[in-house]
This record gives structure tokens, C-alpha cells and sequence, in this order.
């Protein structure tokens, strides 16, 4: 067996202790008989479970006793119409700050579902290459809350600082959860799909403050309603147990393996500094973002001459470096460099990048 | 370790033989160097993991070549707003089956969301023990399909047949899909939850007639769209790859250990009519239902002294018969006996059964 470095901007790479404890366990969870996959969402064992994963990631993230923590389905996309119809049952639009692709489809489904929406700032005259300065989100009179995206996986763009209105602030925080720590206390709603930070795919994390749960719209789908959800624990229907223990691994792994995320961050951005000088010192290679927006998750890069882009992702494969392709929608490479992509694997990846320069460039 | 009997009503136990698989491929998936969980969605591997899931379901259930097959998140509870919101677009009402709580959940959920509901026939003057007969069925005028539920999970009542209506039927399949083989051309849509017969909860199988797609209701989340979903591979976002995997898994093994659905309904039936031998046969254990509408699925009776309940459970679980307990919303007991809980799990059951009756009977 042999773990190849995965680069992949998600479902992303998990921490190989997770993966070992998760294949240990998978016929006999600590010798009750049976998987987790088998138990009843209700049953002690898994409830112990749920509550313990939860207790870990208040922990690590010092959530306050006044958010809760949903464990949901359906991803961040399907945030993109749970997050309007909670919030907006009392009136009002949904503002937007626009610095990408998510952003983007963020606020058009706001849009078709028939709410208000209105565009507070946008990294677009930039070409998305910087994000708008807190002076430049000018929030329409009827905003009732305020989205962004702290982390654009895509462009490779991210927000080096949390916006400042007099509305909720609700934040797509699926691609940079977890990376470092957070004042959740800031935000009126978090959430983020769990495949780069968290686990597999198949599960939301949604923090949602108190005060703003029980504004659901009339005539939505009872299992959108975060209140609901809340006072049931997650529980209004079956969630995905196997992919709320495997996160439950993770947020053992970062507090005990890591060591909590002033840690993580301290890692992150070392990874992150490193492949950028690589990058910013190269002849072959470049990124186009503004050095303070730089994603330290996803570090979007383009060749001089795409011709070579085909054998850089062949060799980068032959040489176990996987997934560094980028979005369809915008061609060039993409390394993703999630909490679970080991240091070693960066390394790798710069090594590869001047021996590939060097031969080729 | 042990693998103990396990009854749950869901999430439900797996084939042994799935599991295993599973944990030897958990770390490097068939050479690749990372685990399925760690795949990208529009990989090549994945792509070849999830068509090759589909492709055996479609042998296993003979699925004409004019139904989609979807994988979806949110559980079968999820498609009590989806199947409105995408068939009621031209208008008309959704009309119901009512044979127990899940049925009940279903058009409740229609309701709230402002759609005509019609009952269209009901087991309720039976107290649920006898589903209405195909002379009972009372369609409304402007009915655009006909909901029911295939096996009620927690009341134990299953239809020995399939409606025959001059609308589409709709029907969740949750509990007793793949236990027998089905003719899918006499439904409009079948939907399951994953977490009985198929995988691990937090997947969601859709079948739908291609003629009954594109009549979404305007304003409904872009991701509940059966035809977006349809033209996009279940891909519209990322779906929840692991599970939809382990599927795959649970359809080979179907196919190849069992031999595909006719030799699965003989080993049910098989399991089934022991236990309800058992229990007819004995002077503790009773069951309600109507012979011909007993669940092969879920076998729920109650104790002639219902003082005997804990220690019943207690000696069972002591034994290694694992999650007896009935639903909260009805008490007693209940086994749920599907594809994976092998033959000789129903045995060992009986066996304590009667052992239990004959000491505290």
C-alpha cells in the first residue's frame, strides 16, 4: 500500500491516522459487534459519538454557548437556499460580496428563489485577482444579512480580513474551516461542506447564532429549518452518521495529532509561504492574486506555455503527486493544500516543480 | 472481533462481506494511492465507481432504459418536498396512500408547503394492520400522481401489490427496495433512503420516467431539480461519494454473492415466515398484522406482559441480537430483517425467543 500525495481541491485529501482508526473500526466499533454505518442514529453509541464530535469542534474553534452546531446534508450548495429562506422570512434581500465562482452561484440561487438580492462589493474589476476593501461593501437600505465567501477554492482568492456591517454576516466557509482558529462571534451564520476540511462528502457544517433561528420563510421544506434542525440535534431525519464520525476523527486529529488550530495555521502557512516563493521565483510558473488575498488553501497557478501543461500533470502523476489539475472552468493547475496535505507533500510538489522547470521550462 | 446479530430498523446492518472490502481499500483504493473518500467526484476512478453502481442497479432491478437512476443526499424524508416541488410545476394535487407514519410525514410535508393534498385511500379504520385494497383507491379529479409507501417501516405493513392508477405513482421505496425483484415501469418515481437495503445513510436513490422530468415548481431549490440532476450525472455539486461507493459495493455483492434479486426474495421470505411462524406459534409474542400485508422487512410484536420488555432486551442483547427495540412512537419490539441480516441471525433469534418464553413466558 502506498499513500500518494493528493492535491485535490475536494473531496480532498482526510489524515492518514483518520483513515487507519476509521478502517480499524469499520467491522467492530470498539467491540460493540457492529460498524458505525450500522447503529441507529439514536442508539447510546452513536449519540456519543455525534456529541463528542461536536464537543470537539466548539472546542477547537471556541465556538460560543449562544451558535449552534448543525451537522446537515446536501453540501455548501444547497446552503446557497437554506441560508435565504431562514433568514429572510421576516423580509429584507440578501447582499453579497462577489469574489468568485461560489460567490457567484451563491447569489443566484438567492435570486431564483424570488428573494431581493443585491451585489455589496465585488472583487470582479480585479478580475478576481483582490478582494473589495471593507470601504468599498456598500450594503443596500433593506439588507437583512450580509454573504460572502471567505475562501474562493476556484480562483484561489481569500479574504484576509472579516467584514464589518450592521447585518448578520453569513459565511461560506467551506475551503479554509479549520485552518486556522476564528472569531466565530463575528458571524451570524457559518457554514461549509465538509469535503476539504472536515471529511467525506456528504455532510454540512452549519454554526448558526442563536437569535436568528425561527425566521423561516413560509411554505419551505421542513428539513431546511435551522431552528428545527437545532432542537432536534441534527436528528429531524437520519443524518450521515459515518461521515459525522469520520469528522469526529478529524477534530480528534487536529486536537491531539495537531495540537489545535494556532498549530494548523502555523503549519498552513508555512505550506502556503513555501509554494508561492517557489512559484514567485520561478520563471515557469505564476499566480495572479494580490499577495494578501493568496489562498493558503488553494494556490491556483498557470504554466508560461500551456503547451507543457499536459506533461507537467503526466509527470506530476508518474511521481505520485496527484490532482493538480485545474477547475475546468479556468484550465492551469490547482494544488489545494488542505489541513490533511502533509508539509512532506509540499515539499514534493516544489521539488517536482524545479526539476520540471529545469528540464522543460 | 465480533460481528453480533444486529436488528436495527436503520441505519441498518451491511453485508459483512462489504464492510470488509471497504476497510482494506479505505487507505489506497485498487492501487491509486488514496482512498475513495479522498477522490474528486469528476475523477476518472470515481466516474468509474459510480457508473459501474448504477449500471448493476439498473441489472439488479431491470431498470427500463426510459428511468434515471440518481444518487441524492437529504434521505427519503427530503423527497417528500422534492417529489411536489417536481411534479406539481403544471399544477394539479398530490394525492396519498396513508398506511402509517411515513406516509403521513409525507403528505403533511406536501401540505405545508402549499400544495393539494388528497388521501386517496387509508389503512387507518384497521389501525394500520390492513393496507386498502385497489377498490378502495378514490383518486381526486385533478390528481397529478399517487404517493404511497411500499413498506412502512415502523408499523410493520407492507403492500402486496402495486396500485394501478391512471396517474403516476410515486412510491417510497425506502425499506423494501432491492428485496425482491420490481417492475419499475409501472412507477413514475421510486426514491429510497440508503440506510436499509442499499448503503449508508445519507444517500438517497432516485429513479424517475424521463417523461415526468422538467416540471419543476418555479422557485424551488435549484438542487432539488430531478432533470438538473438527470442531464448532470447526479453531479449538479458534489454528491456524497463514499456512500454512493459503498453502494456499489452492497449491488456486487448482491449480484455475485447472492445472485441478484430473485434469490434475495427467496431467502426473505424465507427469514420472514420463520419468524412470524415463531411468533404465531407462541403464547408471549403477538404481531397484528394482516397475514398477507406482514412486512418481510420489519417485524415488529409486542410481549403479552410488556413488564417482560427490558428483560427481554436486556437477555437479547446479552445474547448478541442487537437494536429489538421498537419505535419510540409505537413500543414494543421490532426486527428488521433486511438483505443483510443473514439467515442464520433470524435463527439464533428464534432460538432465544422461545428459550426466553419458556424461562419468564
Amino acid at each position: 500500500m502506498t499513500r500518494h500525495h493528493n492535491f485535490c481541491a475536494g473531496p480532498a485529501a482526510l489524515p492518514t491516522p483518520v483513515l487507519e482508526r476509521a478502517r480499524d473500526e469499520m467491522l467492530d466499533y470498539q467491540g460493540r459487534g457492529l460498524s458505525v454505518m450500522e447503529m441507529s442514529h439514536r442508539s447510546p453509541e452513536f449519540v456519543a459519538i455525534a456529541e463528542q464530535a461536536e464537543a470537539d469542534l466548539r472546542e477547537l474553534l471556541a465556538v460560543p454557548d449562544n451558535y449552534r452546531v448543525l451537522f446537515l446534508q446536501g453540501g455548501a450548495s444547497l446552503q446557497f437556499s437554506m441560508v435565504p429562506m431562514n433568514l429572510l422570512g421576516r423580509g429584507g434581500s440578501a447582499n453579497f460580496l462577489y469574489t468568485g465562482i461560489w460567490g457567484k452561484k451563491a447569489r443566484a440561487e438567492a435570486e431564483q428563489l424570488g428573494f431581493g438580492v443585491h451585489t455589496a462589493g465585488t472583487s470582479e474589476p480585479s478580475g478576481h485577482s483582490q478582494v473589495p476593501s471593507q470601504g468599498d461593501i456598500s450594503l443596500s437600505a433593506d439588507a437583512a444579512y450580509l454573504h460572502y465567501t471567505a475562501n474562493e477554492t476556484i480562483g484561489g482568492l481569500e479574504f484576509d480580513y472579516v467584514p464589518d456591517v450592521n447585518v448578520p454576516l453569513v459565511c461560506d466557509y467551506s475551503s479554509s474551516i479549520l485552518a486556522e482558529p476564528l472569531d466565530v462571534s463575528r458571524f451570524g451564520v457559518i457554514y461549509a461542506g465538509a469535503q476539504k476540511n472536515i471529511g467525506p462528502a456528504g455532510l454540512t457544517l452549519v454554526l448558526v447564532r442563536d437569535d436568528l433561528l425561527g425566521q423561516r420563510c413560509e411554505r419551505t421544506p421542513s428539513l431546511f429549518d435551522y431552528r428545527a434542525m437545532a432542537e432536534a440535534g441534527s436528528m429531524v431525519n437520519t443524518p450521515p452518521t459515518y461521515a459525522w464520525y469520520l469528522a469526529g476523527l478529524v477534530f480528534q486529529w487536529l486536537k491531539h495529532d495537531i495540537g489545535g488550530l494556532e498549530a494548523m495555521a502555523v503549519i498552513n502557512a508555512r505550506k502556503a509561504a513555501k509554494l508561492y516563493a517557489a512559484i514567485d521565483s520561478s520563471g515557469l510558473y505564476s499566480n495572479p492574486i494580490a499577495v494578501n488575498n493568496r489562498s493558503r488553501m488553494n494556490v491556483p497557478f498557470v504554466l508560461a506555455d500551456d503547451r507543457l501543461d499536459k506533461p507537467f500533470l503526466a509527470e506530476a502523476e508518474e511521481a505520485g503527486l496527484l490532482n493538480l489539475k485545474g477547475h475546468r472552468s479556468v484550465g492551469g493547475m490547482r494544488a489545494s493544500l488542505y489541513n490533511a496535505v502533509p508539509e512532506a507533500a509540499v515539499d514534493a510538489l516544489i521539488d517536482f516543480m524545479a526539476d520540471f522547470e529545469q528540464r522543460r521550462g
